[in-house]
């Protein structure tokens, strides 16, 4: 077991109880503060560490990471120094902040440099996104949308079962959680007219996925297998593939999604280390037919991460609208980034691949409008008597996600985004 | 017009007859020597002018882009200072160089360290792009595929001819010519099969393309007009979209391209400014049906810019299998750039957009072997006595590109990347 992970240990800085962030936790992110540019941070309970500060106190100076690499408005240069060096960073910050360390903790006329109360904070992007995948690895996501859109009989395509399909996306605008959002516009093809208009989309989705960013992988021409793919992974986060159907609807065919999802994608502030992840893997799925041997693999490599979506507006407050896991995923990361690579393409530090959206086994657990409203023919009620078939204006998405054990909670914050109308 | 592509001026500098770079020209790329690291660098005939000792020296001194942006590994820096920065930039080079001015001429103890010999340069990826995105707007590559795969009598497929469709490709293994590549593996499935099986790629093949590089664009939600869109264009490149495919053909539905483009995908190392190509703009085709507003242009927005493929070995010299034009296509940068960002979608300083594969309307001039060799049925004979259906272990392919009248050649040198086996 990885020390930091130890269930048993706590914090001298107050910790609320069910809260995202234990000491067991620690995921990175960027923070700024009316006084302080923006710099790495590591979230505490309701704190965050400035990483600057601890480094500039002398803090971290046994570590391989210089100090600069935490004053810094992006997370990349931080993590260019390895995934062994940022295991061994946040065994540092967890021997800090435990309770049994009297080291800092003594220290008190540092802790008010150091540790920044949230509220205060500012959040920002936290990665200079290099490229951006997008999956389509949720069984029940892809059978959904087989079954609207073609024969429930054969609603998996026969790639699907072989290949963790995927395809590029829009990197530039990636944001975080917080940003607002335009309503895209963009041609529509109106039921049952061959000519296309042109308008805000009417039919705008969410689609609750998780994302994971890489460190930098191998050169050009090399592959990464399944068992290595987890040296290649730094963390986790809450990601909201927006969408919008009716643009998508009419331009994807045949090079796939472009307007209709390149308007926005938003993620959540905090990286959670995949480090800080371990305690709770579970199995997969069987997958019959057997896969090609490069997408086999070893040990379990899902994870059990309990997701909600809820939409809140300035008529009501948020109202969950599902509630999934990402342990339905099909296809795990290993696979997804064996399969990326298989054919010699490179990755980079600040890659985000995301999972494609996560739909459960049953209603109530689907990850998009589009699902839970089954193309519109079942409108969801909100609390002001309100209903939605997709996403309003004024309307904001929530997502939130955790793992949890009886020992321990593991989570990821949340992503909040807010629909303006059309510019 | 634009001073410094006045077809009557001459550089003190010899410049080859049928060059392509001759003063009117001034393409930025990057370089470096066995003496001098990664550096800004333009073309003129067949020397590099050091950008950065010619800003040194005090040559620049007037200019808005400090020096050191051209001390640089990538020309993302030098961009970044706009548009208006960089055409003064290229008239003041115009100015030091043409045979009129004695400034630098008559200094003749500058002249070493500014003008490096192109045979003792080592050319560099020019650009760290931000996001690739690849358009499909030539007509007769679009109808030749729809032919192929679907129906000759309804080969282009309904949104075609009302959107320049595009996609997002892979930024990460963008090469620079001169870069081997290695034959992909990956997943295909037989003719008359049902499972997939793994091994290289057979149907390795090549697609004649142009692309873009744009400076930074607007906020998130804004959009781009066909108007306005020059002005966020620094200038174009030979773009070769390596494909595989059988690789494609088995993963492409429904998300689009991904395996069996993201291997890699070649430019070549000049930048030619957009403002270079402004004597070679030309009308394109009447569009029918009548484009969306949002899609209307003004004025001749069309380029002129003979293409063409030659494949080589070490059995053969060059066998040009190709001759195009970049006028062919059937949608243009402006529309391109307004479609991309109709819907909010941001660009930055140092994203890429190519054409898609640029086939004219009579074989011979068709953009891929693919089209070529039509589907494998018509290899083509190379000097040798071998044939080519596809690209072969150990060819090279090498596209070159050039406008020119009765007056003025400006061209984009080549892009040449050698095949290498599987690793």
């Amino acid at each position: 077991m990885i020390a930091a992970n130890n269930p048993n240990l706590n914090s001298w800085v107050q910790i609320p109880e069910n809260s995202d962030f234990p000491i067991q936790n620690l995921p990175f992110g960027i923070f700024s503060t009316k006084k302080l540019s923006p710099r790495v941070g590591v979230a505490l309970g309701e704190k965050i560490i400035d990483l600057n500060a601890l480094g500039e106190l002398g803090y971290l100076k046994d570590l391989d990471i210089p100090t600069d690499a935490f004053r810094n408005s992006v997370l990349n240069n931080m993590m260019g120094h390895s995934k062994l060096a940022i295991r061994d960073l946040r065994q540092r910050i967890s021997d800090l902040f435990v309770d049994t360390n009297s080291e800092l903790q003594t220290n008190t006329d540092h802790h008010s440099s150091i540790l920044i109360e949230q509220h205060d904070a500012f959040m920002h992007l936290p990665i200079k996104v290099g490229d951006y995948t997008d999956f389509y690895s949720s069984e029940q996501h892809a059978y959904n949308v087989g079954c609207m859109f073609r024969d429930p009989n054969n609603a998996l395509l026969p790639n699907w079962k072989h290949i963790p399909v995927g395809y590029h996306g829009r990197a530039s605008s990636i944001i975080v959680s917080g940003t607002d959002i335009h309503r895209p516009k963009g041609q529509q093809i109106p039921p049952n007219e061959t000519q296309p208009v042109f308008g805000p989309s009417r039919l705008l989705d969410f689609e609750l996925e998780m994302a994971f960013i890489t460190f930098d992988g191998k050169p050009l021409g090399q592959n990464i297998s399944t068992a290595e793919a987890d040296d290649y992974i730094f963390g986790m986060c809450l990601f909201n593939d927006w969408s919008a159907r009716d643009i998508q609807k009419w331009e994807y065919v045949p090079l796939g999604p472009f307007l209709g999802k390149s308007f926005a994608s938003s993620i959540s502030p905090w990286i959670v280390t995949l480090d800080a992840l371990e305690p709770f893997r579970v199995s997969g799925p069987d997958q019959a037919p057997k896969v090609l041997p490069y997408l086999q693999y070893k040990e379990e490599k899902h994870l059990d991460i309990k997701l909600e979506v809820a939409i809140s507006s300035s008529d009501f407050d948020e109202h969950v609208v599902s509630r999934s896991n990402y342990k339905y995923m099909y296809w795990n990361m290993n696979q997804q980034l064996a399969h990326h690579t298989i054919n010699g393409c490179n990755i980079n530090c600040g890659d985000i691949m995301a999972s494609g959206t996560i739909s459960g086994p049953e209603e109530g657990s689907y990850g998009s409008m589009l699902e839970i409203s089954w193309k519109g023919t079942r409108p969801v009620r909100m609390p002001d008597g309100t209903e939605r078939k997709f996403i309003a204006d004024g309307d904001s998405v929530i997502m939130r996600g955790y793992s949890s054990n009886d020992k321990l909670r593991i989570g990821f914050g949340e992503v909040k985004t807010k629909v303006l109308p059309t510019i």
